[in-house]
């Protein structure tokens, strides 16, 4: 475990880098299995569903609810959907904001966009039916213990996509080109746009465990809030210093928008500090739940060391 | 109720009408009172959301939802939130058609579409929350006998609004451009594309109620394929022979994009005695239902003499 004083973020240990490549490869073997078969009419939205969807990504917000799901004790099986449910919705939210009518990107985990790659409307239909085809794999089949409880999931994840949520984030994004935001504001945005779906990964996979009590889930929920803007604050920080070979998206691209960015408002030395306070939070805001945690702790210092 | 060997679809009558403008008045109260307030950030989205939903539409799908509440003895304020959901799943489909990428309309419900009153990112936003938004309303209160029944109408949205429903019905559509269809593949790219949320319409609004037998069941998706059917075809003759203005959206715009439509796979006569004989096939399929379908009976008489 971590302690509140140490000044060097750990790397991640080998154990836990296997334990990540396990759950990546349990999850794209879940994904290629419960996507529509690219032989299915219509055949081509569903092969660029899939190359949307397949054979990329670092899978953060699925290693999320298998993290929580570990401290929840919950069957893997049952994770691994909720896990599917999430990266769909976060494949589909970066197919549509690469879109021409949005942030006009053609790279994306290092390979041509899917408006790029098929066309606009194709891109269009993708996003959409993936969007539908998360709520359907939440549905049709028991992964809470009781009925109530899964609803209890479909509406969080609802929440979190819904103009309250991620898609109401990447309005303020949209809107907030060319501004000068202040740190709260630019907090204000992330909490939407990349932190209400990163949120919802950690309560869906704990959700599908045995019942958490309202404490411990409050601590989840902190937790939750500490890593989404240390993930966006990451980003940041690798936006402007890494390449797009290492990223396998445009990099700079936020700065070439003109996009307001925590390094745009606080310099890189200032992000960097921040990240670590943030992945020092949300390592105090789990510390409570002892070793149940592990995995969530290490996922939080993963997210902020990460190099892609 | 309804002989088979009527030769001329009865008209609607008065006491039906007043059911309808009922109905009516009473969805777009609740969807007023359901979507995000104007005042709540981010305000663009959120009055976007509520241009593209409110005032406007013949709320088809929220009418059948209700008749086939009343056939179910359901209670009106749970099959008020199924309509609220039909009703947002439909009018998100109708912005993302009417785009530059896909469709490319700029009227709709005798109003700019959506992306023209606003622009194109916001359009797609509007779209991408309010499928989330129809999910969440359905998931956030008790609509149906119990949880799993629940757990069953978001199961069958989310089919509905899938790439094995809507948006793959929308995209088979978009792949027919230009192509001479049969009658089979024309009635399997409706039955996806507008015969999907239909179906789902009828069978959400019975599961408020109590539990129908399955044969029952079986009458009612039978009504509903029917029912879709007819509600193309009759909307193909209308696109063809009616007015922009009586429409309130652009007259004539598929055989302007050279899209394939009952009228011009069978010409005007013949659809219009397709449209008589599915409405035929739906009382046919409802008439062993009995007085309880009374309202279902009278849609199937009202879609088909429909003159908008």
């Amino acid at each position: 475990m971590h302690s509140r004083t140490s000044p060097v973020t750990p790397n991640p240990g080998s154990e836990f880098i296997s334990w990540m490549a396990n759950v990546q490869a349990r999850v794209e073997a879940a994904l290629v299995r419960l996507l529509p078969a690219p032989d299915i009419v219509p055949r081509r939205l569903h092969e660029a569903m899939r190359y949307a969807v397949l054979g990329g990504g670092k899978r953060v917000r699925p290693l999320l609810a298998f993290a929580a799901g570990e401290l929840a004790g919950a069957d893997a099986a049952r994770v691994e959907i909720v896990a599917c449910a999430v990266e769909c919705i976060h494949a589909y939210s970066l197919v549509h904001d690469d879109m021409p009518c949005m942030d006009n990107d053609v790279l994306r985990r290092g390979k041509p966009t899917c408006h790029v790659e098929y066309d606009e409307a194709t891109a269009m239909l993708v996003g959409d039916s993936l969007q539908a085809f998360a709520f359907q794999i939440l549905s049709e089949r028991p992964l809470a213990a009781d009925p109530a409880t899964q609803m209890e999931m479909l509406r969080m994840l609802a929440v979190a996509c819904s103009s309250r949520g991620m898609a109401g984030g990447q309005a303020i994004d949209l809107d907030s080109v060319g501004k000068a935001l202040t740190l709260p504001e630019l907090e204000h945005m992330h909490i939407y746009k990349t932190g209400a779906l990163i949120r919802a990964s950690v309560a869906l996979g704990a959700l599908c465990g045995l019942p958490l009590s309202a404490q411990d889930f409050e601590h989840l929920e902190r937790y939750s809030k500490f890593i989404g803007l240390a993930f966006q604050v990451v980003d940041d920080i690798l936006d402007c210093e890494a390449t797009t070979a290492t990223l396998g998206k445009t990099a700079g691209k936020d700065a070439a928008a003109n996009k307001p960015t925590y390094v745009s408002v606080l310099g890189v030395a200032k992000a960097r500090s921040l990240a670590e306070e943030l992945r020092v939070g949300a390592q105090d805001a789990i510390a409570a739940l002892g070793v149940r945690a592990r995995r969530l702790s290490e996922l939080a210092d993963f997210i902020v060391v990460r190099e892609f």
